[in-house]
C-alpha cells in the first residue's frame, strides 16, 4: 500500500479552496432535490457566444485539431494584438503575445519567467487564491501585500512601494479585481509598473476581467506603460470558460524564453479553442459580450440596491468583474460559518472571505457572484433577507 | 526598455527543442514553394476520428462549454477506470483518475505531488526531452539513467536499481518509448516498481503510446503492480493531439492532494474535450484506433527494410509508438548538421539525437517519425538514399 507520507511538501501544504467545500455541500444538496442559488462560483450564466462555437465547429469541420505552435496560433496572436491596439489605444505587437492553457498557464510562464527560488512576490490581501500557488511552484515566497478596508481596500502606489522589500521581484496587481471588483486607474498603474521597473522588479498586471467594467470604459496597464506584464483570458468577457484558454503580453525580447517555457510545459495551448477565439474579437461577438455586461450591470445595480437595505455593506468599488465583495460583519464574525449555514437553511451558496486572503479579517466578508439571472437573484435575496431576520 | 536580464535562471536556461530549429527552417522553406516531407515532429497524419468529434460537438449543441471538475468530469473518469479494468485487466478505479491538460499537465501534477525541492528523478537517457523541464519546475534534479547501445538502449531493472541514489525519490521510465520504441516487459515493470517504492520512491510510467504496440499486445503497468504511478494521454492512440487532453492514475489516497494541485494550477481540463473523450472507449472509435495502429505497423516494416539496405541499424526495439531511432554514425557523427543538410537538400525533415539526451552519444543518432503515408515514406526514403550515395 503507497505511502501518504511519500507526498511532497507541496502537495501536502497546497489549501483546497474553502468555496471547494461549499460547492461540494450545494451538489449534495441539490441532487438530494433542494434548489440551490449559486452565487459562489466565478462563471457566468451565459452560454459560450455563438460566433465563436461557430468557428470553433468550423475548425473541426477542417480537421484543425492538431498541435498549433507553442505560443499560438500566429493569426490569433496577431488578432489580440490587433485588439489591443484599436480598442485599448495600447501599442501591442503580435510578437508581445504568448497565447496559454488559460490565465492559469499565463500566471505559471509569468511567475516561471521573472521569479527565482526565494524571491519574493507581492499579492493584495484580499486577492485571487490560487495566484499563491504559481509563486510557490516556482520556488519563489508570496508576500501578501495587505490593502485596507478603510480605503474599500483600494491600491495605491504607495502602500506597494511601502510593501516592496529587499527581495521582491514582482507585484501581482489585478483590474477589476477579485473579489473588490475595484480598478485601478492608469496613472496609478503607470506610477506602479515605473517603481517596480526602478527596484529592478516587474508589475504584473492581472485584466482578465478586463471588460467587464461599470461605469468608466474598459482599459488596459498597455495603454499607460510598456513597463509592465499583462495576464488576460478568454474566459470571462468572451464567455469562454471551459474552454481553457488566455493570453499573456511582455515585452518582445522576453517573448522567446517564455516561448522555450511553454514548448515544455504545455506543448501548445488546445487548438479548436484558438480557432473559436479568433472569432472573438469580431463585431458580431464584441456585440455579445457587450449585451452580456449591460446585463451584468443591471443584476449589480439590482443587488447592489437590495443589500443596502439589508445591513450588508459593499466593500470596495465594485466597479468591475461580477462580484460584490459584503461586509457581513453586523451578524458574524465567523463568515465561513455564516456561509455553510445560510446555505442548509436556504440553499444559497456564497463564497467566504477565507478563500481571498489572511490580512485583511477574511472572517467578516463573503463574496457574491452575480453569476445567476435577476429572478433568481431576487429570490437569493429574499432567501438571505429571511435569514438576517431570524 | 525592460531589462533582459531579469528574466529567471529557469526561463534563461532551459533549452529549446533543437528540432524547433529545424522545423521553422522546413516550414520557411515550405513557404518558399519547397515540397517538405515531414518526420520530424510526434504527430500523426490522421485526422481527430469522427466519433470522438460528434461527441464534442454534441457537447457544444448542448452549451457543454462550461467548467468541470478539477479532475475532471466523474463519466470521463469512470470511462478511463473502466477501459483499464476491460482492456488491460487492470483494477483501476475512478477515485485514482485525475483528467489533465494533456499528458503535460498529468507530468507536472506527479512532479509537484512528489518531488521537494532537490529530490532526485532518475530520466532514462535516451528518453523525452521535456521530462526534465517538469522535475527543474518543482526545484527537482534531474539524473540521467543512462541506458546502453549495446542492449538497444533497452532499461532493465539491474540498471535502474544501479542508478537509484541517496536522494532519488522518482524514476520516470517510458513503455513504449520515445525516441526507441522499446518496450519494457510486465515482470521488468512490476520489480522496478517495487524497487523504487522499497526505497521510498515512486516508479512513474509514460504509457502515453499505450495503444500503439507492434507485435506483443497493448499493456499497462497497472496489470502488474499496484506501485506505480501512470501518465497517459488521448493524443497519441486516440489521435486527439490538439485537443490537450490526458490523464494520471496515482493511489487513491494521493488524489486528494493531487486534486488540489489541479485545481490551483490549471482551474480543470478543457471541458468540450472531455466530452469528446468520452467517446473515445466506444467500440466505433477502438476500431478506427485499431485500424490506424495496423496502419502504422505497415509503415514500420515498410521503413525498417527499406533503412536495412540503406546501412542506418534501426536501434532499439521499435516495438511501439511510431519512431525509428537510427544509427548514423557510418555516415557522420554530427547528427544535428546531417539533419539540417538533409533538410536543405532534400526537404526532408527528421529529428536529431540532441532533442533525446546527452548521455548516449546522441551525435551518432536520429529520429525517424513515420507520420506520413506510406507513399510519402517511400518519396522521403528515395530523397535519403540520393543523400547517403552523394
Amino acid at each position: 500500500m503507497p505511502n501518504p507520507e511519500i507526498l511532497s511538501r507541496l502537495a501536502r501544504q497546497t489549501p483546497p479552496f474553502h468555496v471547494m467545500a461549499l460547492l461540494e455541500r450545494a451538489q449534495a444538496l441539490q441532487a438530494a432535490g433542494r434548489d440551490i442559488i449559486h452565487l459562489e462560483v466565478g462563471e457566468p450564466d451565459f452560454p459560450c457566444p455563438e460566433p465563436i462555437m461557430a468557428a470553433a465547429r468550423r475548425a473541426m469541420d477542417r480537421g484543425d485539431t492538431r498541435y498549433t505552435p507553442a505560443a499560438g496560433l500566429p493569426a490569433l496572436r496577431e488578432a489580440i494584438a490587433r485588439d489591443y491596439r484599436e480598442r485599448f489605444a495600447a501599442p501591442v505587437q503580435a510578437s508581445q503575445v504568448v497565447v496559454t492553457p488559460g490565465a492559469s498557464g499565463a500566471l505559471q510562464l509569468v511567475m516561471g519567467a521573472l521569479i527565482n527560488p526565494g524571491d519574493e512576490v507581492l499579492l493584495c490581501d484580499p486577492g485571487y487564491p490560487c495566484n499563491q500557488q504559481f509563486v510557490t511552484l516556482v520556488g519563489g515566497v508570496p508576500r501578501p501585500l495587505p490593502l485596507s478596508v478603510d480605503n474599500g481596500f483600494a491600491l495605491t502606489p504607495a502602500r506597494l512601494a511601502q510593501c516592496w522589500g529587499e527581495r521582491t521581484r514582482a507585484a501581482l496587481v489585478a483590474s477589476p479585481d477579485n473579489p473588490t471588483g475595484n480598478r485601478l486607474a492608469g496613472a496609478e498603474l503607470k506610477a506602479m509598473a515605473e517603481f517596480c521597473a526602478g527596484h529592478g522588479g516587474t508589475l504584473v498586471v492581472d485584466e482578465i476581467y478586463q471588460g467587464l467594467c461599470y461605469g468608466e470604459g474598459a482599459d488596459s496597464v498597455l495603454r499607460h506603460t510598456a513597463d509592465a506584464v499583462v495576464i488576460n483570458s478568454f474566459s470571462k468577457y468572451f464567455g469562454m470558460t471551459g474552454w481553457r484558454l488566455g493570453w499573456l503580453v511582455a515585452p518582445a525580447a522576453w517573448v522567446p524564453a517564455i516561448e522555450r517555457l511553454a514548448q515544455n510545459w504545455f506543448l501548445a495551448p488546445a487548438t479548436v479553442a484558438q480557432y473559436g477565439a479568433l472569432a472573438a474579437f469580431d463585431d458580431e461577438a464584441l456585440a455579445i459580450a457587450e449585451q452580456r455586461r449591460r446585463l451584468l450591470e443591471r443584476r449589480r445595480t439590482l443587488l447592489v440596491e437590495a443589500l443596502a437595505g439589508l445591513n450588508l455593506p459593499v466593500v470596495g468599488g465594485a466597479e468591475g468583474a461580477f462580484y460584490l465583495y459584503l461586509d457581513v460583519s453586523a451578524y458574524t464574525e465567523d463568515s465561513f460559518g455564516f456561509c455553510q449555514r445560510l446555505l442548509e437553511e436556504t440553499g444559497v451558496a456564497l463564497t467566504p472571505g477565507l478563500d481571498f486572503g489572511a490580512t485583511h479579517h477574511p472572517e467578516r466578508y463573503l463574496r457574491v457572484a452575480y453569476t445567476c439571472d435577476e429572478s433568481r437573484l431576487r429570490e437569493g435575496l429574499a432567501r438571505l433577507a429571511g435569514f438576517l431576520r431570524q
